[in-house]
């Protein structure tokens, strides 16, 4: 009998540990939640040793592939894409970001925690807009080192098993610093550029769109776009302009590819007309 | 010496639950797998997202990238692609399916059980074919809604939700319904088509292999192709159909690439010949 | 009083078994890591086909992507990229590698144990240099068979079966072999050829960085190369060679891309002069 009860209750037990069915936010905070954002592409091993070390540091975690063809090399760009996207995820996540092209030189190696979040990466300007929004925030700088530190994959050797150790619970490995010198106070707090094109060739651009007058157009490539609600409001092969999921303006083409259709790239300037 | 034989039991116990090393049916029940068969592509953080909200609502279950490049905005072609790979897969899994060019429109958003399999997403037709072979399938209207529901991403918002719900073993948040509005009785058996190309360049069609006579040719971009068991059957270079690993009649080329020694592309027609 | 105890002493042994906060050696051997080595393209079915089995076989193992874009058809080129990335990872991995134009036809599929890791794959020479690199090493033929055996697959059918037994701590289910008549001899210890080209444009080469003298230069594609340490030492622009991350000679020019500015492709010589 004694022998049944044990076996129900740690059943019980392992599933509020475990939180297989009905995650409480304990279990979630438990489980945390890493989200990979990089502009290391899809392809090659680079995302792939990221994960192994997380794995085998922090093996309850789960792991999302949230960007991994962030603008390349383009820290700016990146900085509003990431900002629109992290809004979105359950606090305590942490968010593992590479786009750093000065691996190997100066740049500070940063934790950032804003709003409940947890940022690990380059100090290149890449978590500027998240900071900047944020209504609590704290920076870091990582001073742990690995024991072997490659010159030129710090998402590795570093950053992924300082993401590790936050996902189990624990602080940033380094100390509390004045993260003035790394600000980026010139950057406008919209960028009216395309900073990211889809596989349906949706062109985001680095404007939300609560920031925009509801009758705003958008110029781009040398077409006045309108808003609309949702693709089934516009005529099929017409080009406009709507609030994505994640609440960026973007310009998208009813059953069309609006970069093609309209030659949109990353980086092309965006005008907004009231 | 209680503790030691707690410990031991204990161990076994957590094996048995979370089904490490020898999963038993049971095991595989509780540790359900979801499936992930959409048109968003690799890139950008759409699939990221689905497995962020299934991540957080069940924990527990395996998330298969299935097809992440399913005909783009084709439900009808998706279809044959889904029915011939879903049938692959154990019983309990959850089919997560996203090929939804109405998103934010009229159509219905359901949850089908066959055969022991459960589909959720879009009433489009896109599950018409499994709905058709299956011995046994009854079709939810989806009734839950979420606090907040995007107008252009119901894969997170909606479906990914209830996906993560029948992976824990709930019921689908819906009620039965009849669902000779949403069949798509015009459609063939099996489709004479090019329905995917691979990696390598080979053309899957939508024809099972065992609907056609062992004898069978086809044709496609005006080229007769004779069956064969394997690649190394046929000299390099030769062009030629096989029963692929899923059922499926593929054209492939010995040590090239069908699609362009041919010229294959999704959508194109194929001719059965006796 | 007990109660609280008891579960407190769960948690702790929760905590052991299933390795969430801090891996012990042993730990992480329970929780066995399977990284996925082929050429099967980002896309389409395969990878996942194979997640599925080892996900219902072994539901405790990490499974990584490391390479699904290995040089395709090519077992040679492959072997140099697999021995260099192989030996980053930790002991008890399982890499399950497929690189196998030769499928349905007689090489023998194998399990090679080398310094504490193990291989899964086709016979073809694809485990050659992770083998001759090896201070011990033994090989198995894979006597097994599923059930089903597809003609063309045998990576989901054979090998990831396979690949799942191990990950649960399983001895290969095979004979131990003499591999002699499947060493490739004339094949060179360091292959003077590019192998991969990575998201950014970067090329890597067959050849370990460490056997290369500290003033080696290459030449590619009738460039001459002069060594780096890094990026940031080089002019914008500027093409040069350096030790990468997982030591093997990269060629790549600082803020571009050296495939396009140098016209390189997999399987281009190059030459190396002292």
């Amino acid at each position: 009998m004694r022998k049944k009860m044990d076996l129900a209750r740690l059943v019980l037990i392992g599933v509020r540990v475990y939180g297989r069915w009905a995650p409480s936010p304990e279990d979630l905070k438990r489980c945390a939640m890493i989200a990979l954002f990089t502009d290391f592409g899809l392809a090659g091993p680079y995302t792939g040793q990221m994960k192994a070390v997380i794995a085998a540091m922090a093996p309850g975690a789960s792991i999302i592939d949230l960007f991994a063809d962030a603008p390349a090399g383009n820290p700016k760009a990146s900085a509003y894409l990431l900002a629109a996207h992290a809004a979105w995820f359950p606090e305590k996540t942490v968010f593992l970001c590479v786009v750093d092209p000065g691996v190997g030189g100066a740049r500070l190696p940063i934790v950032l925690e804003a709003d409940g979040r947890l940022y690990v990466g380059p100090g290149n300007g890449l978590f500027e807009l998240v900071r900047r929004r944020a209504l609590t925030a704290r920076t870091f700088e990582i001073e742990w080192r690995p024991e072997r530190l490659s010159a030129s994959f710090h998402g590795r050797d570093l950053f992924a098993p300082v993401a590790a150790m936050l996902a189990r619970g624990e602080p940033p490995p380094g100390r509390l610093c004045d993260d003035s010198a790394l600000r980026c106070a010139d950057w406008p707090d919209d960028l009216p550029e395309i900073v990211y094109i889809d596989h349906y060739g949706n062109a985001m651009t680095g404007l939300r769109a609560v920031a925009l007058a509801p009758d705003a157009r958008l110029i781009a490539a040398g077409r006045m776009l309108e808003r609309a609600r949702t693709f089934g409001d516009r005529a099929q092969g017409e080009a406009f302009w709507y609030e994505n999921s994640n609440g960026l303006g973007e310009i998208a083409v009813n059953s069309g590819r609006a970069d093609r259709a309209l030659g949109l790239k990353i980086g092309m300037p965006v005008e907004i007309v009231r």
